[in-house]
């Protein structure tokens, strides 16, 4: 295999892209060591942390972009195999909540579980309505904005498990904080493979559209 | 790419099935917000969750059906990488586990973890005879049951588990709730590891019986 | 599909190799069974247990060598979603970790976390090195050097693990364990993601040297 099929032209701007990534990784591996280092204001360094990592971000999406309009491929079992394991996957994470309670012997729900329930149920809607609209393609936009959505709604159910974690090991019940501390991570969890989901939505519509 | 390749019509049942699992996400979700906002009859409305969940894995199992189906390929270095990864995960996990023992100095060994490594074991065996019988494929019931048993075995880690989980609960240890909880969920997931080995004999299977 | 291709000659290394991992698993999942039987001399057993694991994985690399030697295909896109992934994947992980010290209210840092950044710094100059050196290939050495490098520190990193949670346990503050257990894992996951990428390296340089 000649090195050409490995540095086509088309390729260059993934190694530029794996490069930035490569420094970004240095970049946040340096903060956390001065983090380390010297324990001193927390947030104003963790506000620094952050935007680092919205950089990583951004140049992971721009990847993927370049990799959907680099490859251009039709629907493609490994979407499809993508697709039903996600699917799969979100109703497991809600099944094994579910289970937890019960289990755990859980003896009363919480806001956070609600606030995350609701989450869920959106996200479960929109899943449905992005699902219908690949269907035909006609309204890509539709299907876009449930994309939109799905991340916008994994970022919530972050910020519900920052929330609830914060407030939960306010409690002195070491017992209780694993309990719970376990059922909050499976219900973010839950919204992580529904965001898997939006990927394969941004995945298909960037190359068909 | 024309949208013909999208939605050719072998494609349509995965969007019907699609369609059907969004629709079960939502049920799932739905229940999970009922559970929270009325946590009465627990135990009435997990059965109720659990049937969900098996309409779930339902059409997951007739999505890959038909993935292997529709998509004829030979046997593929995605399908060999995956083995090689599996049976990997196995071994790590096992060890992850021996390795438990002597870092949380753990002082001494209890039914739940007798009863795992003996359902290591008897997969270990089916994987052993699955593995043999796909070398010539001639007798492909073998094969059917190693996958089935697998299946199986999984199934019973994981009412293992529930066992395990529920008895160490009534602990009023919390370190000793941390230290096994971590082992017995080790010992569930190489189980689950077994599990992938058994998906990836049943896609086999389908493609070349 | 005909059995010619499932069985082609070049198929049939793998089968060796599956079958040498299966026994592997088997032996693994039988020592388990013993520990937990014959809860005695538990250091012997578990050194045991890790020549099982070190065989396990030497059979793993051999089977990954011969994937990359059978099918030699061009730097795919396969290939590029993996290394986007797994550069995210680190960057996550030290932004989670920084994350965790806001939210559990850490109130100082300790000599593990400063080995553990120390060791992620040293992988992410090692990970820049390597794709510095991929898009020439001119210089396979450096490449192959990085990717050695980098699994040497996701070993340091297993070790540190151990050190931090042996400690971690002789805590009476299970909140403490809690908090500390979580931010070591994913310290030690973040260079696992690590090892991903040093696993993408070592896939290319086969292929294309």
């Amino acid at each position: 295999m000649g090195l050409k099929n490995l540095i086509a032209p088309q390729d260059k701007i993934f190694f530029e892209l794996f490069e930035e990534q490569a420094t970004t990784i240095c970049k946040a591996a340096d903060l956390l060591a001065t983090i380390f280092a010297d324990y001193t204001d927390l947030e104003e360094k963790y506000r620094h942390m952050k935007e680092i990592e919205h950089q990583g971000d951004a140049i992971t999406h721009r990847a993927y972009d370049e990799l959907n309009r680099t490859f251009i491929t039709p629907f493609e079992p490994e979407e499809i195999s993508r697709l039903v394991t996600s699917l799969d996957d979100v109703i497991d994470n809600i099944d094994d909540v579910a289970h937890m309670l019960l289990v755990y012997e859980v003896k009363k729900t919480d806001e956070y579980m609600i606030e995350f329930a609701k989450c869920l149920k959106q996200s479960g809607e929109e899943i449905k309505t992005g699902i219908e609209g690949l269907r035909t393609l006609k309204d890509t936009e539709t299907i876009k904005g449930c994309s939109i959505e799905l991340n916008r709604l994994e970022n919530v159910a972050d910020e519900i498990l920052s929330r609830a974690l914060s407030d939960l090991f306010k409690s002195t019940d070491p017992v209780e904080i694993i309990k719970l501390k376990d059922i909050y991570e499976h219900l973010e969890i839950a919204t992580d493979k529904c965001e898997d989901i939006s990927n394969v939505f941004s995945a298909i519509l960037i190359r068909h559209t």
